[in-house]
């Protein structure tokens, strides 16, 4: 990807880590499916779908592990 | 979000760790699907179902292990 | 939760961690679905389904780490 | 559980750690469903199926993370 | 593999760490599944499922951690 | 199993540990479908299903990290 997304893991606060993770997640996602339509039109599925918003959560909590610890748990 | 959810990560027991937890798994949700009603439309259907409720154990689960490490497991 | 049920992630012993990271697990379906008759009538079904079952397990699993983590793996 | 089944993490080799790591996956489905038969005759259906393998092999691979550690990675 | 394919887990910045995350998750398919045929006509119908994009992305964000950590999470 | 397959978890290369996390996830399915016909049937079926290839890989991912870690990342 050309374009410049990620510079760094850090951020001011654990609310804009855990969004910076909610990116990350997303991004996951867009490398597989680079088409912002074909993956609008996904969303509008799995947002009605408890299981496939527990899955999304999940990878959110992965990322935020990773992003936490990029950032001394902002202690 | 411009309201602000998180400020620390921070808990004074490990009880309130855990439920800290499970706020990060439900907010990986909203991000998701931010409408109210749709949620709880939802969870009356997955609260049901036995596997749906292993997945939501295990965000959580994935959550407490940052939670638990930015509180230094509370020793 | 008014009711106190974790107050520390230390045990005495391995397999009291193990044992800890079990109710950990089953707390976190607890906090979804409150109701214990419904959990009971749930239970009946996955513990007769071997794929209910493995996600049971890893989510013990994931809680061992953390409580593993915690009691400095009992060394 | 009154019985005895984890006194300890430490193994001596690696393999040692890994098989461990397979009996904590075990006992988080037998806490789960205690009757032998019942897991005997579940067990012949998931090992026919490839995805109820792979997640088997996956809670093997989040307790030998565990015991890995526990272990200083054997070094 | 006779193929080098991984030589380092060092890169320049977190956006070059994250595609490395990607690559490792492909390489984990293509160990098992080494047709390139194969896996890109598996990949036309993945990439149009909401749920497999998610997985996906899961497996991306649990190889992001190994690499964010192996590379002092470019702080 | 009486036979040795695992003495260390070092390995030269970080290509080198990224395969051995791939032993290490298909010894996680070998301990429970020890028949090496039953394996190979099962591969024919699910190295053609992508959801199947991507839980595979996300096994190797969390050995991956367990290996990576032991290696002190290759530095």
């Amino acid at each position: 990807m050309t374009e410049i997304w990620l510079k760094t893991l850090t951020t001011d606060t654990p609310q804009a880590g855990f969004e910076l993770a909610i990116k990350l997640a997303r991004m996951g996602v867009k490398y597989t499916q680079p088409s912002d339509e074909v993956r609008n039109r996904l969303r509008a599925d799995y947002a009605e779908n408890a299981d496939s918003l527990t899955a999304a959560s999940q990878v959110v909590a992965i990322n935020f592990q990773t992003v936490a610890t990029a950032n001394g748990y902002w202690r």
